[in-house]
């Protein structure tokens, strides 16, 4: 028993208790709140397990999960990036690199890389696990809109062909869900949710 | 494709965003505000990946994370009921129970019953998977607690032996960690932390 390593990782799970006061636009379904990103990434995670009949072929599903996990660790530091704003959006690779940097060296240093190799998987998005994960994370805020009059679509006026283009990873990861995404924008439309 | 299955796993993983809106005792780090059972069961979900190797024996560390990511979702009917609270805890079990049949009934029966199966296990606590998950419930809320100036021991007056048994399940599957809490309590006694 190395007390160096416990300490390290007792130190670690301390400092990621910072991203459960990280705010998303995303509303709560009851609308009482907007979403932070701990229960964000439980609710993905739980999602993972449960839409994994629709997951790309070869996918480990427990590798997708601890993926979720730790995928929004990084704005502990960076914040949370309104996905439809293209000013917030400039510099933010730069700053999650950096809070990757500085909180993944909390953890001893065989962690520290396991979690770094996550991020890096999920950021670049071309394995089956990150292919799936990045649809939950396009999928999850989806229904919460859908779910609150539009949510933030409406909040911000968004055009239903930009909610469409950011969609793009459900229909590539989870063709199955495609008909039932483009059903609920079409009612989205309707409902005059979209801008 | 069947679009009953996927319109069930989609109402219940919107159902499932009330656990959000359920509160426990436990503050944040930053001691802001309380925190609420989905985040605190994302934490517990890391926590699970990154102390695997305390765990007990055998343990299947991705179902032990399944675990915890459901263990608490009974909360949505049911609240939390402060461990410390004698009068909470009453009648506890059964609204737990009726929360599971709704709940879990929501999802095709498949995953009804593999989502039943592993809060039955969590709550037994028996097998490897749940020994480790319930210890991580006990280790996460004392970790908040040691981080917060003794936070519900403080504010409730919790004494000494009573935290101590309650950690029993930390001793009990992950002995390695038994010397730092016993450390931790020695020196939130030292603090005038606990009642």
């Amino acid at each position: 028993m190395n007390d160096d390593r416990l300490e390290q990782q007792l130190a670690f799970i301390i400092e990621i208790d910072k991203l459960k006061r990280v705010l998303r636009q995303t509303l709560l379904a009851d609308e009482s709140r907007q979403e932070n990103s701990a229960e964000h990434s439980w609710h993905l995670a739980l999602m993972a397990g449960l839409l994994a009949e629709y997951a790309p072929a070869g996918t480990d599903v427990g590798r997708a999960v601890r993926m979720v996990l730790v995928h929004d660790l990084v704005e502990i530091d960076a914040g949370d990036a309104f996905c439809y704003d293209p000013v917030a959006v400039q510099g933010k690779a730069e700053r999650e690199e950096a809070c990757a940097d500085r909180l993944f060296g909390i953890l001893p240093e065989d962690q520290s890389a396991e979690l770094r190799e996550l991020w890096d998987e999920f950021e670049a998005g071309t394995t089956p696990e990150a292919r799936f994960a990045n649809a939950l994370d396009r999928l999850q805020p989806l229904l919460q809109n859908l779910n609150t009059r539009g949510g933030t679509w409406r909040m911000h006026g968004v055009p239903r062909e930009q909610v469409l283009k950011r969609m793009q990873p459900i229909r590539e990861a989870m063709p199955e869900l495609w008909p039932a995404v483009e059903r609920a924008l079409e009612r989205a439309a309707g409902e005059g949710w979209l801008g």
